[in-house]
C-alpha cells in the first residue's frame, strides 16, 4: 500500500490517482515505498485545513511559532542518521561532508535561525507614525504552499528547507509538495515536523504532505482563493506553469528557476593567476555533479594566449576530475539534451557529452566552447541551462565584446567577475560591471558563485526568469520572511487593540520598528 | 494638429493612429485640443530611449535626482493657476479647496519627501554583514510605465503623482500614459517636469508622456523586455488585461484596482451617536462625488431600531445633498450599469438611481440595501463596486452575519469598524476585526477611510484584487519607492567598487543601515 499523506495532523491514507517509486540514482533501482499521487480530494483538504490553521496561527506569539521550530531542529538532529541515509540513497549525493556534515547542519541553522526571527519581530519593517497615528508591520499571508526542488532534499526541501522555514517563522502553515525524487527523505521530516508541531501544541494542519499530484491539480492549488502564497524551486517550465495560474488570482508566487551565473574572467587575473583559476572554476563546476542553482554554467574569457590556456587548462581538468552520480534519469536526460542543444547551435565540444563515466546516472564532465560572435548573434539558445557537470566556455575578442555577451543575458541569481589584484583590471571591470549588474541579483569579486551563505545580506534571488520578482530572497534570514507576508495598516486603531508588536511598549525590548522616521528598539515615547 | 508627445527629450509629433479629445464633464462639450493615440512606433521608440536613460539615472546621486525633483515641484507651484483650470475643465474637480488648495499641494509635498527620501537613501534597505562580506540593497528597477487614474488629476497622475514619484525617487525613467479624461494636465506637467530635467541636468528620457495607445500596445509596452516595472491605478478590467500581459514576462506589475472599502457599524456606537455617525458616512461617502478608491461602497449595520434608524436617516440625508459631476461620461454609464446589477441581483434602492440631478454628467446620489443573507448568499455580485456616488447597505441579523460578511468580501484596501466608546462593542469588535482584516490593507477604527495620509506607514494596497500584491503600498514615503526596485547583493565585492551607500563609510551621515543586525547611522565599524 502506498505511504499515508499528512492532511489536518494527521496521517492518512492517499486519495490517489495512482503511486509512484523513486529511484536510487547511484543503483538506478527502484526504491522500496510506493507514494501516491493525491487526487484533487487531498489537495482540497489540505487547503480547507491550512485555512483554518492559518486563523489559529494569527492568534499565536512569535515566541510559540519559535518553540515550533526549535523543537523541530532538535528532532531533526535526533533523526540525523535516517534522514542521511536516506537520502543519500534517493539522491546519492554523498553522506560526507555534504549531507551530514554540511546540508543538515545548514537547515538546522536555518531553522533556529528563523526561530530566533520570529521570535524578535524585527523582520516585521513595523513603522509607526505618532502624529498621524497610523502604525503598520508585516503580518502572516496565509497558508503557503511550497514545491521544493530535486538538488537539495534538506536545506531547500519542502518541509525542512528555506521556503518552508520563512514560510513558517512568518506565521503560516505550509502545504509541502515533495519532490518526486526523495519522498522517503520528504516523509521523514514530515514526521519530525508533525511530532514537533504537537509537542508545541500548533494547530493541526501547521505542516502537511502531499507527494504528488496530476499537474492540472497542482495548478489548481497555487490559484486556490484558500491559498496565501507559493514558494517554488525548480525546473522553468513546470514553474512557469505555475505562476501563470498562480498570477491569475493575485496569489503571490515566489520562483526560483534556471540561472546559468555567468563568469568573467578579465586578462588581468588571468595573467596573474591562471593555475589557481582554473583550479576554482572546475572545483566549483562539477562539485555536486554541478547541481547547484548557483553553478557557474558560462565563463567569458578573452581569447588571448592566457584565455587560451585557462580554456585549455580546465578542459584538461574536467577530462581527468571524477565524474559524480546525477540525481535522477531525468537530470541526465536534460543534461544531454541541453549539450545537444548547444552543439547544435554550433558550440564546439572541449570534452565529455557521453553518458556513464560515474556510477549510475552520470554524464561526463562537459566543455563547451563558442566565440563572442556565436554567443550574441544567438544568445537566448545559447544560454540554455544545462543543470549538472557542465559548463560554456565563451571566448571573446575584447572587453567590448563581454560587455555585448553581457548585454543578451536574461536575469540570473549570480554573476562573477575576476580581476587582477594590481588593479590592471579595473577599468574593464567598471565598463563590464556596468553591463552585468542589471541581469543578477548577487555580484561576486574574485569568488566563485556556489557558496550561498545564509546572511541576512544575501540575496539569492534576481530578474525573470531567474526568479518571478527581483525584490525578494529565498536565502537569508530575516530577509526571506518578507516574501510571505502581507502589509497590515492600522490607522486610528484603538491602542489595546493593536497587535504586541505595534503598540506603544515594544515588545521584546529590542524588536527594531522604525518610530517617526527613526529605527529604534525604544517604547514609543521613550 | 494633434498635440505633440514627449519622447527623448523632444516634443515632437506623435506616430498617430488617430486622434482623441477629452470632454469637459460640467458643459458635455469637447475640449479644444486634439490629442494623438500612439501607434506601437512611439511606444518602441520611448522604451529604447527609457533603457538608455535608465542606465544613466544609476550614475546620478540620490541628491541629483532630488534636486530634479524640487526643481519640478517648484515648476508646478508656479504654473498652479494653469493646472488647476485645466483640471477643473477636464474633470469638473472643484477648485477650491479640492484642486488647489489640497490637491495641489499634496502632489508637490508627496515630490518634496520623496525627493528628500531619494537624497537620503534609508528607503534602500541597505543590509551589511561585515563577518560574510556580503552586502546589499534596493537598487533601481529600470523604465517604469505609469498609467494614472482619472481621479487624480494631480495626486495620482501619471507624470505628477505617487507612482510617478515613488519611481522617479527610486531612481528610475518614467514612460507616461496619460489618462485620456485629461490630457492637456498631463501635458502642461509633461512640460514642467521637462524644462525641470533640463535644469538640472537629467538624461533625456527621464520623463516620456504617450497620450493614448491601443489596447495591444499598452499591453506589448507592460510585456517589453526593456520596462523594469508597472504601476497602474485604475478600473480592473483593463488592469487585468496589463497584468497578465507583465505576468508572463515577469515584469513587476503595481496595481491599484478595484475596492468597495467596507464599513462596519457596530450596535453601541449606533446607540452612542446615530446622528453624527450618519453625518460623517454621508459626508465620506458623497465627497467629490463618491470618486475616490478608499470610498466607502459598503456598509454593514445590525437591524436593530438604531440600525434602521441609521440607514432611513442616510437614506435622508442622500436625497437632501446636493449632486457632484462625474469624471466623465463614462464614469455615469458605470455607475448605472453596476447599480442596476446590484438591482437586478435583489438590492433595494432607498434613494437615487436616477441619471442627473447635478451639472453635467451625474447621477443621483444612490442608497441600495440588502439583508445579510442576500450578500452571503450571492457576495460576489454583491460587492459589485459601484464607483461614484452610491454605497450599499448590509442590514444583517447579528455580529455572526457580520462576519459572515467579512468571509465572503474579495480583498480591499481599507475596512473600518466603529465602536462604542464606553467599550461595550469591544467583544464584537475583536470577533469582526479577526474576519475583516485578512480582507483589507489597511484597518480603521471610528474613521471613514477616504483620507489616505502621505504617512510612512501608511498602507495603501491590500489583497487581490484592490491591487497586484499585498505585501506593497502606493501611497507613503518612502515606503511606497521599494515597489520599483530591485533587491542587488555584493558579495566580497572589492571596497572601491560598492555603491556609496554600501561602502564603509555612511555616505550622509544619516543614512539608516542594518549592519549586522542592528539599524544604525554609523559608519561600518564606526
Amino acid at each position: 500500500m502506498a505511504q499515508p499523506v499528512l492532511i489536518g495532523g494527521q496521517w492518512r491514507e492517499a486519495n490517489a490517482s495512482s503511486v509512484f517509486r523513486a529511484e536510487n540514482p547511484a543503483t538506478q533501482e527502484p526504491m522500496d515505498e510506493e507514494y501516491p499521487v493525491s487526487s484533487w480530494e487531498d489537495c482540497d483538504e489540505a487547503l480547507g485545513c491550512a485555512a483554518a490553521a492559518a486563523i489559529a496561527m494569527r492568534k499565536l506569539t512569535g515566541d510559540a511559532i519559535a518553540n515550533f521550530m526549535e523543537k523541530y531542529a532538535d528532532r531533526i538532529e535526533a533523526r540525523k542518521d535516517d534522514l542521511v541515509a536516506m537520502a543519500n540513497a534517493e539522491t546519492a549525493l554523498p553522506v560526507s561532508p555534504r549531507l551530514g556534515d554540511v546540508e543538515l547542519p545548514r537547515t538546522t541553522g536555518q531553522l533556529r535561525q528563523a526561530a530566533a526571527a520570529a521570535r524578535d519581530g524585527s523582520w516585521r519593517q513595523l513603522t509607526i507614525d505618532t502624529a498621524a497615528n497610523i502604525r503598520s508591520g508585516l503580518a502572516p499571508l496565509g497558508p503557503i504552499a511550497v514545491f521544493g526542488p530535486n538538488n537539495f532534499p534538506f536545506a531547500f526541501g519542502s518541509i525542512s528547507g528555506g521556503d518552508f522555514t520563512a514560510a513558517i517563522a512568518a506565521g503560516n502553515p505550509v502545504i509541502a509538495k515533495a519532490n518526486s525524487s526523495h519522498p522517503a527523505t520528504t516523509r521523514i521530516f514530515a514526521e519530525e515536523a508533525q511530532a514537533a508541531a504537537e509537542e508545541t501544541g500548533m494547530p493541526a494542519g501547521v505542516v502537511q504532505l502531499i507527494y504528488r499530484t496530476a499537474h492540472e491539480d497542482g495548478e489548481r492549488l497555487v490559484a486556490d482563493a484558500r491559498l496565501g502564497g507559493v514558494g517554488y524551486t525548480g525546473a522553468r517550465g513546470a514553474g512557469l506553469k505555475l505562476k501563470a495560474a498562480a498570477d491569475t488570482v493575485g496569489v503571490p508566487i515566489y520562483l526560483e528557476l534556471s540561472s546559468i551565473n555567468p563568469v568573467v574572467i578579465l586578462p588581468g587575473a588571468l595573467a596573474e593567476r591562471n593555475d589557481d583559476l582554473q583550479q576554482e572554476f572546475t572545483g566549483s563546476c562539477l562539485m555536486g555533479a554541478g547541481q547547484f542553482c548557483t553553478n557557474p554554467g558560462l565563463v567569458v574569457v578573452v581569447g588571448d594566449d592566457n584565455g587560451e590556456q585557462f580554456v585549455a587548462g580546465v578542459a584538461e581538468k574536467f577530462a581527468a576530475a571524477p565524474v559524480g552520480t546525477l540525481l535522477s534519469r531525468g537530470v541526465a536526460s536534460l543534461l544531454a539534451n541541453s549539450v545537444s542543444q548547444l552543439r547544435e547551435a554550433g558550440a564546439e565540444c572541449l570534452v565529455g557529452d557521453a553518458d556513464g563515466g560515474g556510477q549510475g546516472h552520470s554524464r561526463a564532465n562537459t566543455l563547451l566552447r563558442v566565440t563572442g560572435e556565436q554567443f550574441v548573434s544567438n544568445s537566448e539558445v545559447m544560454q540554455t541551462e544545462a543543470f549538472g557537470n557542465e559548463s560554456l566556455m565563451v571566448v571573446v575578442a575584447d572587453i567590448d565584446q563581454v560587455c555585448a555577451v553581457m548585454d543578451g543575458l536574461e536575469g540570473n541569481l549570480t554573476g562573477c567577475i575576476y580581476s587582477a589584484a594590481d588593479g590592471s583590471d579595473d577599468e574593464a571591470y567598471d565598463r563590464v560591471a556596468d553591463h552585468l549588474r542589471p541581469h543578477v541579483g548577487r555580484l561576486l569579486n574574485d569568488k566563485m558563485p556556489t557558496g550561498v551563505a545564509v546572511s541576512e545580506a544575501m540575496n539569492h534571488g534576481g530578474p525573470f526568469p531567474a526568479t518571478g520578482h527581483p525584490g525578494f530572497t529565498a536565502v537569508g534570514i530575516p530577509s526571506s520572511l518578507v516574501r510571505f507576508a502581507s502589509l497590515h495598516c492600522f490607522d486610528a486603531v484603538r491602542p489595546h487593540r493593536l497587535p504586541a508588536c505595534l503598540q506603544d511598549k515594544n515588545p521584546t525590548g529590542s524588536t527594531w520598528r522604525r518610530i517617526d522616521g527613526q529605527w529604534t528598539t525604544d517604547d514609543v515615547g521613550g
